[in-house]
């Protein structure tokens, strides 16, 4: 059995569950004598090559309660793709503090960080074990059924649509909500759970995984506005074109006239603009909201699903290290639905490192811009209930 | 006593408590035998005059109570200014359905349009009374202490500050906010109840009450970042210039002569930009949200006091017309803000309608970039308790 000091890290964009991975991971390494010593690294990589390390060995279980329901990576978080020259150094800190275990907490990039240290340790001949714990509200690793931090993002974007949508049809005109979602249009597609009743929005959802035309976006509003007097759409931020480029940098420009800004309302601007154009009337009520960091960071929103299973990611994580010894990342098998049940597994890091996954092609119906039933039953079991909205 | 039917309707931007007001005053209505009958009109004064009315007579109680929990107006709304000739469809219309009483729930405008059609039934001697509910995000109604509506609103504010401010501590960098308020920065200010520890965001708050000078804002936030390491600003929507021009919009206008801020992300782009641009280094991580239309429609975020208190207004304004008879806006007037309490009181149409409120002096500090003491302790009662952030 391996016996040492443990680091943990944070890393990637925070979510509203990322920290009960971290509790769970914390509390659980607690019950194990061959962990001796729990250090959490400020900002991920960053912080063990500056070993600046926060003692997690005794604080009280009551502040790492509150810490667990509190949104975003308690440790600070960090972007960053360590080298070979920040390997070496990350590996000198992990010796220099007996280091025998290590557990990474994020998506795709992160697990690639935990694979080249974990193949380094190989390499070196040093007893260690690495783990990649996921999350992330893209929901686009590999292996796992799903990943946490994504439920309470889509319970977001899911209430953020129902409230919206009675908004729009309280005031009528076309609403384009901006969701999310670089490469995988799996938040984006949550936005259809705001639906209770036929004819409530979002009445168009696109993805990045489906090429976005913009004369046929103006066609399907047009469509959708005749059809129920007004129109709610979901679009993620990462929605392509014909070439596969994203719509933001096809050097468009918005509607006051200026070459588009990198900032986060860009999108939104423009596809306003767009389908005042399709009306040729400047006049037609177009709204455009982009969600921003609001999805991931929302602190009364958390889906019961996602939290308890962040939770167990983190204990699983630490409890299959410590009997184990082997590298690999925590994913979550779905064993039922109805009622919904799930299990913790350990798939190997390299299955999950880097490359990164999308929306299944049966999520999305043939025009690409609507999800299907499928999508529906694998997404509404991990939101959970969701309020009743009235109508007259 | 005056005898005949009700005519309820609801007007401008949706709340999330807005149909507590709606139900409130249904359910009363219903206790009393001068009110024979009670409509509903769709999307308020243009649903009066196109005779588009629902009737509100027998809906189940369970039904009334759903959409009392439910954002955005149910009976749908609307942003009209009725000039002589609406003015003397709705009257006609009025006559024809025996209506005596007209309820119409909104924000100073929709007070204007009440002013105007109670005026006229004086006129023409028709034997009328008309009651405006107030309601509306900004709280920046004249008389009353505050508004159904801002606290519901406010709360979704401080809920977003308090996580976004855990993701920029996270990640680092400048985060740009953008809060509903055209004119006024009530909610704006709310941001402030985020704030939990010293070092917490927002770091600054911009309101229009205070003139936004851009040279004072990227000084402001390269201090801010040097003293915190990173830095949250909220800033309202409607920030103006020296001249008193908003820093941007979209140069639309609604029938009000509003323009239109909201639904778009210019501003944010716009001051990231400036940002970027006062450290000379496009590098810089700087991040801009517009909360925008979620404020005021989120279905999971509500006050309690403002639940409360919006169905409330509602209540005492039947009560008020049925025994009284006489026009008038309903207002709340705090008794004690340790423990919360509050009452109803009438004031009359002409001192809430057309003009708005804003800000009071003393809740903004010298510097104009963050609120007071006195603010928190107007604010905090209203919006109730938060969840407490875990920091390690």
């Amino acid at each position: 059995m391996l016996k040492g000091n443990m680091v943990i890290g944070q890393s990637g964009g925070p979510t509203a569950v990322i920290n009960q991975s971290l509790v769970g991971a914390i509390l659980e390494a607690r019950q194990h004598d061959a962990i001796t010593g729990i250090l959490g690294a400020r900002h991920g990589i960053a912080g063990i090559m500056d070993e600046n390390f926060i003692d997690l060995t005794t604080q009280s279980e009551e502040q790492l309660e509150e810490i667990a329901l509190t949104p975003a990576a308690a440790l600070g978080s960090v972007r960053l793709k360590p080298g070979k020259a920040e390997c070496e150094r990350v590996f000198e800190v992990f010796k220099k503090h007996n280091v025998r275990y290590f557990f990474y907490i994020g998506g795709n990039d992160s697990a690639e960080t935990a694979y080249i240290i974990a193949e380094m340790a190989k390499d070196e001949g040093y007893d260690f074990c690495t783990i990649h714990l996921p999350k992330t509200i893209d929901n686009d690793l590999k292996v796992t059924d799903h990943c946490p931090g994504f439920a309470s993002a889509a319970k977001f974007v899911a209430l953020a649509f129902m409230g919206d949508d009675r908004d729009n049809a309280a005031l009528g005109g076309v609403k384009i909500n901006v969701v999310m979602g670089r490469d995988a249009g799996f938040l984006t597609a949550a936005s259809a759970l705001a639906r209770q009743a036929e004819g409530q929005g979002p009445h168009l959802i696109y993805v990045p995984e489906c090429v976005f035309d913009i004369t046929q976006f103006q066609t399907d509003v047009k469509r959708a506005v005749a059809k129920y007097g007004r129109c709610v759409v979901a679009v993620s931020e990462g929605i392509t074109n014909h070439e596969g480029k994203p719509v933001m940098t096809s050097g468009e420009r918005d509607s006051h006239g200026n070459l588009q800004l990198s900032g986060t309302g860009a999108l939104g601007d423009f596809l306003s603009a767009k389908v005042k154009e399709a009306y040729g009337d400047e006049s037609v009520r177009v709204r455009a909201d982009t969600f921003g960091y609001l999805q991931r960071s929302f602190p009364a929103v958390i889906a019961t699903v996602d939290a308890q299973e962040a939770r167990d990611v983190g204990i699983f994580g630490v409890q299959h290290a410590v009997s184990n010894s082997t590298a690999g990342s925590v994913a979550i098998r779905r064993i039922s639905s109805q009622p919904y049940k799930s299990e913790c597994f350990i798939t190997p890091l390299s299955t999950v490192a880097r490359e990164a996954t999308s929306l299944k092609a049966e999520y999305m119906n043939d025009s690409g811009n609507d999800v299907t039933q499928a999508w529906l039953d694998y997404v509404a079991p991990l939101v959970g209930d969701l309020p009743k909205m009235g109508i007259l």
